[in-house]
């Protein structure tokens, strides 16, 4: 067998999901690439491992220390909306509803994976807050045992702060998911903070 | 949003199989591997794209003009397998049974698709067969139905060599597969080709 090719599959195995059946399926694809195209794709891959930063205010991905969105004078600097990842902020993004500013924690805390407050951009946050000009902060964390640790621990943190709102983005029913389907938890909470048709 | 995210995001996403979600998911995961390993997995891509041959004789993936296997004088140079592409030579390599050799058609003719025998490479089969040696040629095609016409093709395009043995792979019931969710014709095939137990 072509050891360029032994070479490939076991360079691309090693992306999560990808096992060496779905690997080779790459190879031939990018085989029948052209070789520009193929060039373009190692160069973005190795460019943005190299050269992308974590913006110094939020702690988003950035290709400058400071990113788009904290540099963005029209935007709210008034509200911070805390996230885990980077991939959480591209969806509120998506959205094009939110007008505020964002801080990147870094995942939850964890102490089944060794992932401690420390390990998180927490600190960032407070300091981010004391140095003041912030009226909210919303914490959008998710619902699990780890994210409700880490909510708690935040909302402990951010009590020294008078006057700041701290607010949860509503849990509820998605649209478009069947009521058959979704968690009694999710239901539960959705009755209780039913809203009144206006 | 950062434009190097971005840019790769938009790269990965060309991949069969990869959406901008799982793009994303690649690039986090890209930017928690260590530069070197990057580095490693985009060089092998561009070696792969840009170095990799395929065989003069046989079609077959390679990193010289003529692959390991065509050249490898400990295998059976009278029997050679015909498959469709290049990742069924792997299959059949890996269960290590087979010693003969291969050839690599490099798809099947779809008239649908506009593949017609001249894309495919039948003319460098039979031109091999011809310069003599060949005893056996099994032609292991899947059985879709541009399989059986590239079947119905070939038989017809060795027919001219006399004395020479052509056979098809088995078709019947998988190990594993249990009967209630195999198809009828694999079943009727299956029946039909039954034998006796020794």
């Amino acid at each position: 067998m072509s050891q360029l090719l032994q070479d490939v599959v076991g360079e691309l195995s090693k992306l999560p999901g990808v096992g060496r059946r779905t690997a080779l399926r790459l190879a031939i694809h990018i085989l029948r690439m052209e070789p520009e195209s193929v060039g373009d794709m190692t160069r973005s891959i190795d460019r943005f491992r190299n050269d992308v930063k974590y913006c110094s205010v939020c702690n988003n991905l950035s290709d400058e220390s400071v990113c788009p969105i904290c540099s963005d004078g029209e935007r709210d600097h008034a509200t911070i909306c805390v996230v885990e990842q980077v991939a959480d902020v591209l969806s509120i993004e998506n959205t094009r509803q939110y007008r505020g500013l964002y801080h990147v924690l870094g995942g939850v805390i964890s102490p089944m994976q060794g992932i401690s407050p420390s390990d998180l951009k927490i600190d960032l946050l407070v300091d981010r807050i004391a140095r003041g000009g912030v009226k909210e902060v919303i914490l959008a964390i998710s619902t699990s045992v780890e994210g409700e640790t880490t909510l708690f621990y935040l909302m402990n943190r951010l009590r020294q702060f008078e006057g700041l709102k701290t607010t949860t983005i509503a849990r509820g029913i998605g649209f478009g998911d069947e009521l058959e389907y979704v968690d009694e938890l999710t239901i539960t909470h959705a009755l209780r903070n039913r809203r009144e048709i206006e």
